[in-house]
């Protein structure tokens, strides 16, 4: 098979193509696998059961039967939808926004595709711009995701040391280079995938006057954040703005399955993006909007985003953190303080194996983590700190939790003794 | 807003883009217009029966539903849809297939992004190569797909003059030139979109000839076609080998809503397809295989497009044209013989003016049709049969389409007139 340019780049296996196929070697097809891998949401009876009653509702009713399965959805999404979403963020945050600020997508990914490439990479006057992330690690799925090579920059971020073996990135505004000629968007994800780290109001607002300044749009990643699905476990603002871009998605209420992201933009960026998205995928799937339309209606997605998800979530974290420290005893570790989304971070000081090595031999005891090193999209290789790091998810059952934890304190502690005897 | 080259042709409006928003306009929002325009597929009550007892049978299983809404499906598609679909196709046509011949994506459109994309535009030794279309005119939504310019190719077609005001389109052979070093692939829609012509076993077999003597892949988009939905009227073999891709859907068996389309391919092809599509879309939507899985394992899904959704078309259209040839009398008129698919495809020769001033004429009565110049994708615009001809769908209920038939005969009928008409 001979492949173009773009079949070269994009059909290469990569680390988030790695991520999702062990995912569904696990959660779909070998059940025997202990999962902490991708992000696959935790299983909620309650939100379930929300889900479930809407669905019941749908099918006891023709009409919205045949709106579900037997009609494409606008280019932009239903305008039904759209608009319960822009009534409820203009009641909840003052925010200044109808249908019209609002597209639909299959799921954020495909909305990150065509967002990060209409801004970024090869522009008509010859010159190449890149998306900026200002606060590396950031998300494995970005990674691959510009047609063009060299398609992110990063900057490095400072590292707090806490207490109780907790770390915590900042923005290091010192080293932060952004420029019109050579920048397309910021982005960040917040809470951050993969460090579960809150990007402080001061630091989003200070980055919101950066892009301003260089007149390029601010992308806020809000998978696992404001105003949902709520995975905070901080005080931190909702932020949005005719400069910002804000994506959010349906997947870690529990909707993974659906495929639904959600754009919140200035109508020109919108009707831009919903062009783009006709051609590259023509509709978006209805089950999402169908499910949520009346969550948005009634304001139950912030209720249940704040009162069931949210703690849900914090509640795992706390007991990861705990279990993680009596299994790593007196090693080197060092956790991102939890602040929001569903992993921990680790931080193996030293490590004398790549990240990509315990990976694999975590993998081979039938264990699921992400090797941290995916997640370091427009960063220098020669940062050694980037093979020492784990993603680990909290998402699955206490049990499995426990059981994963257990493995990969063993491996970790073979990894260093491995280290200082001589072999 | 600065846009990429990406953005600056993904972005632009297109004939795509007009069509599902007159699409979406019609069906969603404002139930007054007259809808024979995008391929919506028609209500066929029984049909949703079916779909309907599944999602309950669904709901009723908690390990079901939870598998339908709360987990990411593998990249390549839920295995055990993927080994149903396979296993039937081996089993009813003799194919040599096992699940890995099998990728799901979210519709053919995303499917067909990908496959283009990977196969033709810019190549890695700097040349450059088109998707050829042996049979102009072909899909609208193909037409902007292409990350560059010039990206489709195609052949003029033969026209065959037939009795009753009907004609047909053949492949003109004698024209047809392929290159392995500027083609990446042959592709056909059969039955063909906008057309409703069906290529014949022997055009299909002469072109995959044509196809592995250059050693490029041959794309069968049978998004109407074979096996399912079987939107044929005629005798017409399937055909898949492995020098052929072949894209299903789900779409017409009453299913647009779920955007599920399914890819037939050599398992190299499959593989590259998976990773691509897990960049872009990260994993596809359950919805789909969730409703269809069963009607694979059973083989329900071939019954129900033969004995049903077949005939139901088949009905639609000889309906359509005998109105069409009552209501244009004696126009001079043409309607390509209905083979298949649910659409109508009418030639007006020496049309007073252009098929885009014909739409918007129509739709600012209140009709809604497709300009025919949008489905010449790779061709010179010359050719002023482009300009001549309309596609009109008949797929919505008998009323709307009697009414529709009589309003085009009237601008039609203006349209003629007003040449010979001194102003």
């Amino acid at each position: 098979m001979k492949l173009s340019n773009f079949g070269k780049k994009f059909t290469a296996g990569t680390g988030i193509v790695e991520l999702m196929d062990d995912l569904g070697t696990a959660l779909n097809e070998n059940p025997d696998m202990v999962f902490m891998g991708g992000g696959n949401p935790g299983r909620i009876p309650e939100a379930e059961a929300i889900f479930k009653q809407r669905l019941e509702t749908v099918l006891a009713d023709p009409d919205q039967l045949h709106s579900l399965m037997g009609i494409y959805q606008s280019p932009q999404g239903d305008r039904l939808f759209r608009d319960q979403i822009a009534s409820l963020l203009r009641k909840e945050f003052g925010w200044n926004l109808s249908g019209r600020n609002i597209a639909v997508s299959n799921g954020s990914q495909s909305a990150f595709f065509i967002l990060y490439n209409m801004l970024a990479g090869k522009m008509p006057d010859g010159s190449s711009k890149s998306i900026h992330l200002p606060l590396a690690p950031e998300y494995i799925g970005y990674g691959d995701i510009g047609l063009q090579d060299n398609f992110f920059t990063a900057t490095k971020p400072e590292i707090e040391l806490l207490e109780d073996n907790q770390f915590k990135y900042h923005v290091d505004f010192s080293r932060l280079e952004v420029s019109e000629q050579s920048t397309g968007a910021l982005c960040v994800s917040r809470p951050t995938n993969p460090t579960g780290n809150v990007l402080t109001d001061n630091e989003i607002e200070h980055l919101d006057e950066i892009a301003r300044g260089a007149d390029i749009p601010f992308i806020i990643d809000g998978a696992y954040g404001l105003p949902f699905p709520g995975i905070l476990f901080n005080q931190a603002k909702p932020h949005w703005n005719d400069n910002t871009i804000l994506v959010l998605s349906l997947s870690k209420l529990g909707l993974p399955g659906v495929r639904t992201g959600i754009i919140v933009a200035r109508e020109d960026i919108i009707q831009a993006y919903s062009n783009a998205n006709t051609v590259v995928s023509l509709a978006c799937g209805n089950l999402g909007p169908t499910i949520a339309r009346e969550l948005f209606r009634t304001g139950e997605i912030l209720s249940l985003s704040r009162q069931l998800i949210g703690p849900f979530y914090q509640q795992r974290a706390e007991q990861a953190v705990s279990l993680f420290r009596v299994a790593l005893g007196d090693l080197p570790y060092r956790i991102h303080r939890p602040e929001g989304a569903i992993f921990l971070w680790l931080w193996f000081d030293g490590l004398p194996i790549s990240s990509q090595e315990l990976y694999e031999r975590l993998k081979a005891r039938g264990l699921l983590v992400v090797p941290g090193h995916n997640f370091f999209p427009g960063m220098d290789s020669d940062w050694r700190h980037q093979q020492e790091c784990i993603r680990v998810s909290y998402a699955q059952d206490a049990k499995t939790v426990e059981l994963g934890i257990k493995m990969i304190a063993e491996e970790v502690m073979a990894a260093y003794q491995q280290e200082i005897q001589p072999v």
